[in-house]
């Protein structure tokens, strides 16, 4: 790993301005990856996510593998063809949602064993099948194979399983096959132990990587908790280096993590909630069940600029939602993923400006001092 | 009913090609309604369905009488407001659904008493109460209450029940608020009997329309009984308006209905079929389940425009169709809303060329003649 794909273009603070180099274009930082699970991100023509300002969208490895599989999103053309994303994709390594998803898992130092919950098929993954799949799959940046180690966990247990992911991350780097624009990511684990961050993060220098992920976090810990170990996780990886929060988060979340130094996120926070009738927006999440909607004539945000805002009232997402209607998903996850990458834009600008104080000042205001009218109730959250 | 909304500007046979002006634009027909239920074509935006060719919609006054309310319609601007969706807007009269969808029905002279298929909430619809409801969403084009005739039924039923949609006629038409560019139709009943078909055409030009629908089809009968009633119901209608064949249908019913005079159809089949897998070519249907699409590179039709057919191989819309994701629901929608969409142009330009003999022979034939490659197996019927 040597040539780095990453540029640092603006620092304020811990936080960093940056755009990493990928064979399937670039990709300013900080980013926030939408989720495309299963080769589409739910409710999304793709060019409307590029709409959103996207420019990299993550894949899940775990689902792409068991549904269609990789070797037949090869045959499609790889899954920037297959699902017609002709810019980066980042692949997660299956390793989370092997865990959380998948039924009489086996886990040990080859691999997991365990059964498809789709088909209850036998499956083993390892960090050598995994990476396969990801270069099956053409992924730009592939991640190393790891335990997100459980919480809580005692010492012990995020000691083993830490080291664990260690020696697989070793494997995955020896399995990885390299070409120009094609990353691979490790990622550090250790809980919420600070000794055992800076041994996982010395381990995972020391194989080498393009950058560097912060696994193990946003899985019940609080953001109080995540932010301590945010305060110095990140300075414990090679600084020239990209610095990915993996499953992170709400929009608070992210901007304190920028605030600390981190580079990349992603989660299925803006496109899950959007299914389920939950609008993000500068004021505050709101509710569009709560039928105090029901005969709003004012847009989910007046002054955003996405379709949903543009078009449509309250009361008709309020509808929408309530009826089960196809269109209140789109027009929400549409929202919500242009709220958070203007967001992203919001947080580049500030920091090339050297305004990101004011920035972070101004995005905890503007929830504070929303108008009645715009403000979610209590009820909402 | 003095001025007459509709223009005939070409005819090959009996089939016309016209144009229907209302207060909310013109309408080229023969045209195809997409049906927006619940005020949402489903898993579409309104502006994709405009790209498709669409001039007018279709409203269902039961669906959105009980939720979100006529009123609360009104007060969010009118159904064309609500929806997003400016051009012509069709409702129907909530006659046909409340039969078929709603709960404990009492049909009387004065109108059906019902139960709410949502909440078991009582409801009064009268013809009356549903012109009032078709004014307050605004409809350019409101249809009179009427008891679509049950398939089969004796002579004596179907008398009875078209004697009394011709009294609700009556009253529809008294209850209509008459303002430029807003339109009344009638709706002939008289099930499959040329006796009955003609005394309700007569009753109806009486009373006196801006169009006139064909009501009672399309239920059961099958298409062979179908074009053996269009053969003569048309033309016992007033020439020089426009004819409206409810419900219809499959891509051969609606031309074999243009070529016996019909205008304006309307029929669920593109979005619902979409919603399950199924594609609309020129070559046939195509059940997008079948496992055979599963590697498949090409395209649902290589000579189609619409996104889908640009954008994604069969491979993907197969993988998508199986996983239930709402991308699925989206492409395929928008796919064989483009194809009926498509089909109409053709037929329009058909008759403007007087082509439409061989218009239709082609029609027919290039089902017959798609190459092994395209043709949908008999399993994808």
């Amino acid at each position: 790993m040597s040539e780095n794909c990453f540029q640092i273009l603006a620092r304020e603070g811990k936080a960093r301005r940056g755009r990493i180099a990928t064979a399937h274009g670039l990709v300013n930082t900080p980013a926030f990856m939408p989720v495309g699970t299963a080769g589409t991100v739910k409710a999304m023509l793709p060019e409307s996510v590029a709409a959103t300002g996207a420019e990299i969208l993550l894949g899940n490895t775990y689902h792409l593998m068991l549904r269609p599989g990789a070797e037949r999103v090869a045959a499609l053309g790889g899954l920037h063809e297959f699902m017609n994303w002709p810019g980066p994709i980042l692949t997660d390594s299956g390793g989370f949602q092997v865990m959380s998803l998948s039924e009489l898992r086996k886990i040990g130092e080859e691999g997991v064993e365990f059964r498809s919950h789709l088909d209850g098929a036998k499956h083993l993954l390892t960090p050598e099948r995994s990476i396969e799949i990801q270069d099956r799959l053409d992924a730009d940046i592939a991640m190393c194979f790891d335990e997100c180690t459980p919480f809580p966990a005692t010492p012990e247990q995020a000691a083993q399983s830490m080291r664990l992911s260690m020696r697989w991350a070793a494997r995955s780097r020896t399995a990885f096959r390299r070409r120009p624009g094609y990353l691979l990511f490790g990622i550090m684990q250790g809980g919420i132990h600070e000794d055992l961050r800076k041994e996982s993060a010395d381990a995972l220098a020391g194989i080498g990587f393009d950058g560097y992920a912060i696994g193990g976090l946003a899985i019940g810990e609080g953001q109080q908790e995540m932010f301590r170990i945010l305060d110095f996780a990140p300075d414990l990886l090679p600084a020239g280096r990209p610095r990915y929060l993996m499953g992170v988060g709400r929009p608070e979340d992210i901007v304190g993590a920028v605030q600390r130094g981190i580079d990349m996120f992603d989660c299925v926070m803006p496109t899950r909630s959007g299914r389920t009738g939950l609008a993000f927006t500068r004021f505050g999440e709101l509710n569009m069940r709560n039928a105090r909607h029901a005969e709003d004539i004012l847009p989910i945000d007046p002054r955003c600029a996405c379709p949903a805002c543009r078009g449509y009232s309250r009361g008709y997402i309020h509808h929408l939602v309530k009826s089960r209607e196809i269109l209140g998903s789109m027009l929400l996850t549409w929202h919500n993923l242009h709220y958070y990458q203007e967001l992203m834009a919001g947080l580049r600008g500030a920091i090339e400006a050297g305004g990101l104080a004011e920035f972070v000042a101004g995005f905890g205001t503007e929830r504070a001092q929303a108008s009645d009218r715009l403000k979610p109730t209590r009820l909402e959250t």
